[in-house]
Formats: C-alpha cells, structure tokens, sequence
C-alpha cells in the first residue's frame, strides 16, 4: 500500500489519471493555440469529421430534442425501460433474432457492461482472458472487481489470429480455474481494426466447445461488439451471430452493446449487456444477478438515452432514416482506412492487420518515444504496451492519415 | 450458491428485483386501470405534485433544451467536467466554501458515489456502518462489493438520536477493525425524514474524534445529503457543513452529491463525490483512486447533466431562477408533512421522527401484511425491515396525506 493515506488499494494497481483523456486535453489545448488545422488528435475514439466537428446522426439528435422533460428527468427501472431491453437486442441482431432465450439490461456504456460480467461470472482472483493488443479499460475493470488480466498473442507470425495460443491459453486456464470469462472485441478490435473472420469464429467455439465437454467447467463468452457498425457493411458484420446460439449451456455468450459509437451518442453512457441460452434457467439468473449489481454499483441508467433507442426502433422509418445517415459516417471511416494502409504501405511502415474500425497499430518498439515526438509535429496518438502506437483514425482526418505514417516512419525505420 | 447454474453469488444475498420499483410498476398499472386520482403511490422517491405529475424545475428544463448536440452526444472526463465538479462543491457548500483542500469526482448519482467511497477506503469483509433506519440499497452496495452492512439504532426510547448506540457501534467496530466506512444519511434522512440537529453533529464528531485519538484508526464519515434541499430552510440545513473541516486528517468527510432530488432530474444520472481534508496528499489520493475506480466501473458520466449544472452555477441569475423555483417543490412537500403528522395524531398512529424530507415511516410490527392491506385501497407503500411501514411523502398528494393515517391506524392499532 506504498503512497496511500486513508484509501485502500485493494490489491489494484492504481496508476495516475487515464492517459488518453490527458492526452486528449493537450490536444486541445494545442489546437487552441495554433490553430485546429495544425493538430491531428489521432488520440480519442469519437468519430470526428474532417473539419474537426463531431459527427453525430441528426436522426438521433432530433429524436432527442423531441422528448419530453420526464424521460430526461424520471428514473429508468433498474434494468432498464422494457422497450430499451428489446430495442438494444433488436439493434445488435438485426433480422437475425435468435430463436431461443435472450435478455437485456441496461448498463452505462459498454463499459458498465463488461464490469458487469465480470462482477458476476467470475471470482475475486480469477483470471480473465483477452487478447494481447486490448483497450486498455480491459486491465482496469477486471482489477478494479480484483480479479487479473492475462491475455493470448492475438496474432501469429503470419499476421493471422493465433488459434493455437488461443487455444492453449484457454486450456490451461481452464486447468486452473472452472470458470473463465473470455473478452472478445470484434469485429473492428480496439485497437487492431480485425475482425474475426470465419474461420476463426469457427476455431473460437471449437476450441471453447471442446472445453466445455466437461461440464464442471463453464465459460462466459463475453463479446464486446463496440464498432460493429463501423465494420463495413452492418449485415456481413453480423455473420458470427447465428454461431452463438445452440452452444452447450455451460458456455454463455454475452454481448456488450453501447449506443456510443453505433447512435454517435458517447456521453450519454447508455448501453445494455444481453445474454443468450438454451437454458432460459441460465437467461433468468442473469437478469437477477446483473439487477443486483446495478442496484449496488449505479441504480439505474440514463432513461433519455433508452427512450431515444425505443423510439428508433419502433418507427421503422426513423431507424431506417439512422441507419442511411450511418453510411456516411462508416465511409468516412472507411476511406481514412484505406488512405492510411496505403500511406502505410508506401512508407514501409508495418501495421497490425486492420480491417476496419476507429483505431490501427503500428509496430514500433519505442512507442512511448515515437508518440512524443509526434506530439511536436502536432500528432497526438497512444503508445501501446511498449510494442505498438495506436492511431485513431476515427479521429484524424483523411489529411492527417495520409501524412502520419511517413512521419511514423521517418522516426521508426532508422 | 443454491440455485445459481453459472453465476457467482460471491458473498452475496442476491434477492429478486428491486421492491420498490416493483411497487410502483403495480401503482402505475393500478393507476391506469381505476384512473389515478383513485391510485395513492406513495411507494417511489420522485417528488409529483397534487395532480400527478412529476415536479421539474422549469429553470433545469430550459437549460437541459438549450445545450448544444455537442453536450449531450461528447465523452464526460473520467472525473467529469472541472466547471461540473466546482459546481457540484457549489450546490452543496453553497455560500459557506470550506478553506481547505476539497475535490469533487463525477458519479452517476448519489448511488455510484456511495459505491466508490465503500470501494475505495474499506476492504472486502469490512463491516460498513450506518443506522437500523435505512435507504435499503445502502446494503446492496455493500454485498455488492463483498462488505457487510452493520447498524447501530437510531432512536432511543424518547426517540432522540440514540448516540450512546452510536458511539458503542463505533467503538466496537474499531475494536474489530482499524479502518471504518460510516454512512450517514442526514438532512431529511431517508426513511425517517430525521435530521441531525446541532447537539447529535457535536455529539457525532466527538465520538469520532475520541476513536482518531488512535492514529491506526481511520473513518471514512460519508454523508448522503441527497435530501439537503428539501429539509426546510436550504441554509440552515448546512448548518453542518462547516463543522467538518478541521477534524483530524484520519477522519475523512466524504459527501455524495445528486442532482437528482436538488435539481428534480433523476433520470440524468448525475452525482458527484465529494472530499474535504486538512492534507492536501489526501484529497490528491481521493481522486486518483476515484478516477481509477470510475474508469473501471461505467467509464464516465452523463455529460448532459454535467453541463446543466456547470451552466447554473456559472449565471447568477440562473441560479438565483433555480432556487427560487424550488421553493415551491419544497413547500408542496413540506405541506404533506405537515399534514400526515396531523393526520397521524389524529389517528393516534405512532411515526418515528420526522422533520423534513421525502419519506415518513410508521411503526408496525407487520408492515407487509398493513402493505398488502393497503394496496387493496389502491395505496402503495414500503414494508421496512418488520418494523415499519415506509410513506413516500413525495408522491402522495396532499389529500392522501390526510387520509392515509387512519387507514393504516384502522389496520394496526386493533
């Protein structure tokens, strides 16, 4: 408990105020003083336009502006309102519903979603399973509920996702452990940009279901589907669903849904977490437990954020409306992709294999460095574990994403 | 871990959804079925006027609508908006600022302050303490994060302040262990409607003062003023306040701050903790391991919310507009009390200390056979703990203020 007065630390290691937020700060303090044009903040994950304005879906802003003083102003049930529960599921599965039970309740953000997961599916000094390349939130979440991150090599030397670490991994925690919550982010991975394809998915249950044949063992499949909607087109980016239902029952698959980046509305923190099985025993317990834990961590959540999700989806031509006004949002997107692999290419830069989504990765072995660097140039990006430099391209305009991998690599490749 | 099939109950009573919520969702089909004026719910904590409708702040409201996209759609800082947090110290301290290092750290309301102070300054298995008389999610946030709630009773014979209960429970308490989490609820204490007047805060703080005498000890004195503005006169309600600067640094005042009930907008999900000390390194350590515990939990807050706030407190007219246009929530509320305690004498119905506040309580021995009685007359209210019968003076007119006593004397006093 080095360095604490009165607090307790819980065996968290509590580090100092969250480095993206500051860094972001400086970025605007920076374009404050020389003028936006001069500063690429390639450090937040908010899509920004290439004017350095917020982007945000005018469907969603006006249905917001149409509510009444007492959505914004009356509590939301602890689970969230009814229709925000079918609303969110219907938002994530689109016209594939699965036919077997499901629930949702709400959390604040995904974030809150994770944490409740992890607060019910597992104990105190437990491991949890991610990915090597992760956001960063991950370590923070299971810490702060005292449990520990381990993680796999997400990728192999091929620049393919490693199956075989993950497969090992898995076993061997499952070795030690009878429970594991395994944290998937896809498609569009904070930070890669990968998104499993099939055939990963395919060796992903494999794997899980081969563990599962015991049935002291249990598995909580946890898939945060943050950027599901900036991964290409919403329909083929949903593939991997149909996979989840008819699972053993001992593996629970569990969706954080988040109305941040899908409806452009982050500081609203209105998300839900669902789950689905065979077992509607297994759907009822997971409502008891995830009303418990927000009952004693925040109560309830937002209600003018679920209302405006109801409203959504019960016109279907408000959400038909939102859905076109994605596209250009997701093409803007798309287009900083594809400029900044290219800009990649060009300067021999190497990158994590990137599909889509507001982030990439470039190898570098002093990221911490390289990002200082940048910062004089006006550059802002997130150093990553000391192997890789995190670019938003959400947040950088196509200018800078085709300007940022040459300067990258005029410090890295020398 | 009867009955669960994956989930871990983790030293946790996990009960069914919440009563409460529960209660009103009934009083609302009830209310909808005989028409409302038949319907008293006086079961839910939203203070709504005579004709059934939720009480707003039309002050709040326009500001709410005058906010900008960019306000309600852009991440929250984890810790929230500077100008939101001085604010936040503002509406409590209002003209009496402390001379002292203080910090406030967004929370979603009083609840997730409440959480992060149980989180970060006790450890797992700790004993909280707070008085038999009860908000009943104060235990919720306890189990939730692995403590145990305790409690000392509130009332002797005479119904005073029982501070002799008080002073023992913490004496033993810091007998067990060497750090304490005392949770008081006060002004207009929920469920009561008590207030600690100027003798039980003296009395209060000597007992702790006499237990820091032991530099190994620590007391985390967290105080729940969620009422503060609806217990009469708003500035001789923080009479208090003043008396918690210059304790000894091994006594920490924490107090969690909702926009909820002060502001009428409960549905925002705004709060904020806050810390004063005499040690600087203190109120430095308070929000570092705030800002880690937010980002672990739900990220950040409502950003929305967080500006209404920054905007009142930045225009004194405003501000001046908004409590003004609270005095007449607060005598509507005053008004039932007054009422119901005429009415309860009449009735020769026996309620604990009241002065001022949202809830009154009933003494019975069988309050969820009264209560379920009671919903039969289409009144919904609130069994406590086998001893009492909780009456939300916020949602119950003023007509069934005077009428409910008696039909509660009718069913026990025989």
């Amino acid at each position: 408990m080095a360095g604490f007065i009165l607090a307790q630390e819980n065996t968290r290691r509590i580090n100092n105020d969250d480095d993206i937020f500051i860094l972001n700060t400086k970025a605007k303090e920076m374009a404050a003083r020389l003028g936006s044009e001069n500063i690429a903040n390639a450090a937040i994950g908010t899509l920004i336009d290439d004017h350095g304005k917020l982007v945000v879906l005018s469907s969603v802003e006006q249905t917001l502006r149409s509510l009444s003083i007492e959505d914004f102003a009356e509590y939301a049930p602890i689970d969230g309102l009814a229709s925000f529960q079918s609303a969110a599921i219907a938002a994530v599965f689109e016209e594939q519903l699965p036919d077997c039970p499901i629930a949702a309740v709400a959390t604040p953000g995904g974030t809150g979603a994770l944490h409740n997961v992890i607060q019910n599916y597992s104990r105190r000094g437990d491991i949890i399973l991610t990915s090597d390349w992760h956001w960063g939130p991950y370590r923070t979440i299971a810490e702060e509920l005292e449990r520990k991150l381990e993680t796999y090599p997400m990728f192999d030397e091929d620049n393919r996702f490693d199956i075989k670490s993950f497969s090992d991994k898995v076993h061997e925690l499952l070795k030690r452990q009878d429970r594991l919550v395994l944290l998937l982010n896809t498609p569009a991975h904070n930070p890669t940009g990968y998104s499993l394809n099939n055939n990963d998915w395919d060796a992903v249950l494999d794997v899980l279901k081969n563990e599962a044949a015991d049935p002291n063992k249990s598995i909580a499949l946890l898939i945060d589907v943050a950027y599901i909607d900036f991964a290409d087109d919403p329909a083929t980016s949903r593939f991997f669903l149909p996979k989840l239902t008819g699972l053993p029952q001992n593996i629970l698959p569990l969706i954080a849904f988040s109305m941040s980046k899908s409806f452009m509305l982050y500081g609203m923190r209105t998300g839900a977490i669902i789950a689905l099985s065979p077992n509607k025993d297994i759907i009822d317990e997971f409502r008891k437990v995830m009303i418990f834990t927000n009952r004693g961590t925040w109560s309830n959540g937002t209600r003018a954020g679920m209302v405006v999700l109801s409203r959504i989806y019960a016109d279907p031509e408000l959400l038909a409306r939102t859905k076109k006004e994605r596209i250009p949002a997701m093409r803007l997107l798309a287009d900083r992709g594809k400029t900044f692999i290219k800009a990649a290419a060009d300067a021999d830069l190497a990158i994590y294999p990137y599909n889509a989504g507001f982030f990439a990765v470039v190898h570098t072995n002093n990221p911490t460095w390289v990002s200082e660097q940048l910062q004089q140039d006006g550059i802002f990006t997130v150093p990553l574990d000391n192997r890789g430099l995190r670019i938003s391209l959400a947040s950088a305009s196509e200018h800078w994403c085709r300007i940022i991998p040459a300067k990258i690599a005029a410090l890295t490749n020398r």
